[in-house]
C-alpha cells in the first residue's frame, strides 16, 4: 500500500506506482519545485513539452500523430542569468543506474551544453531507495568514456553526485546543490 | 510568382507564401541558422516542441489530440553561458506589427526571463518590406507598458531595435546582434 504523507497538496497530480514509498512521480515533484522557484523569484525552468510527430489533422483536431524521441533533455530554463539544462530520471533498479534510460543524442546534447559553460546535470531517483542524485553532465560523460558497462553503479552516485534531500518545500531542491556545487556567484 | 534565390540549399523545407518576395518562411531561416550556430560551436539554441494534449491514444498511436497555446515563447538556449529566449513572427503588414501576434502569457514570461538576467527578445519580420528586426523585450514591455495602441508602429522598430541583415550563412544572424547590443563579454 502507497502511505501519501500529510503534506502533500491536494491539487497535485499522482500517478499511482507500483513500487516506491512516495505518492508522488519525480516528474509531478520536478513540475511544483519549479512552480514554486518560479513564484518566489528564484528561477525560470520549465519542462519542455514532448515532441509529437502529427500526421493527419482535421481542422482542430489531430487525429493520427505519435511520439517522438526527444533530440534534447526534458527540462531548461535560467537561473541567476546562467542557462541550466537537466534530464530527470526514476529507477526501480537497488544498485545501479541502467544507461538505456539516457538516449545517445541525449548525451551529446549534454556534451554540447557543457562545452558553452551551461550548467547540465541529470537528476536520478532510485526510488526503491527513496535517494534522489543530482550528477553533473560532465561526471555522467566521464563514467560512460571510461566505462565499458551498460549501468552506472550506485557508489558511483555516493562518491560523484550530490543526493538532493527530501524537503516540504520545494521537494525536489535542485537549486540548493547548484548553489553549493554549481560554480554559481 | 516566387523567386527563390539560387544560394539555397536543396534540402531545405520550403513553405510556400502568398505574400513576399521571400521563399522560406523565418521559422525555416531560423531553424537553418540554429543549426549553423549549433554545428560551428557558437551557441545551442532550439525551437521547443509545440505543446500538444493528448486526448485519445490506442498503443503507440495518438488518435484525439489538440495544439495547445505555447505558454512560454518558441525558441531557447543557450549562448556563451547565457541563457537566450526569444519569439519570432512574421507580419505582412507594412506599417505595423499587430500585438494580438503575442500573447499575454508570453510577455509575463519574457518579463520574468529580463528579471531573472536572461537575454530575452522578439525576431519580426516584416514580409512586404523584407526587413526583419531584433527587439530586446525590455524595449516591447517598455511600449506595451507605456501605449494604449495594439501594434507597434515600424518607426518603433527603427528607433529601437535592430535590423538583422539578410547573410547567405546564417540567414537570420542574430548572435551578431547580441554580441554587438546583447551586453555578452
Amino acid at each position: 500500500m502507497i502511505t501519501y504523507p500529510n503534506n502533500i497538496k491536494k491539487n497535485t497530480k499522482y500517478k499511482e506506482k507500483e513500487y516506491g514509498n512516495r505518492g508522488m512521480t519525480l516528474e509531478a515533484e520536478l513540475n511544483d519545485s519549479n512552480k514554486y522557484y518560479l513564484e518566489n523569484n528564484i528561477a525560470v525552468i520549465y519542462k519542455k513539452p514532448t515532441p509529437i510527430k502529427v500526421v493527419k489533422q482535421i481542422n482542430e483536431k489531430i487525429v493520427k500523430a505519435y511520439f517522438e524521441k526527444p533530440s534534447t533533455t526534458d527540462y531548461n530554463g535560467l537561473y541567476k542569468g546562467k542557462y541550466v539544462d537537466f534530464e530527470a530520471k526514476e529507477t526501480k533498479n537497488t544498485t545501479s543506474f541502467p544507461l538505456k534510460n539516457i538516449h545517445n543524442h541525449q548525451i551529446k546534447h549534454m556534451e554540447q551544453i557543457t562545452k558553452h559553460n551551461g550548467i547540465c546535470f541529470v537528476i536520478i531517483r532510485f526510488t526503491k531507495l527513496n535517494k534522489t542524485y543530482l550528477l553533473f553532465a560532465k561526471d555522467l560523460i566521464k563514467f560512460i568514456n571510461t566505462n565499458k558497462r551498460k549501468s552506472i553503479p550506485l557508489e558511483y552516485f555516493q562518491n560523484n553526485a550530490y543526493l538532493i534531500k527530501d524537503k516540504l518545500m520545494p521537494k525536489v531542491d535542485y537549486i540548493d546543490i547548484l548553489n553549493k556545487y554549481g560554480g554559481i556567484q
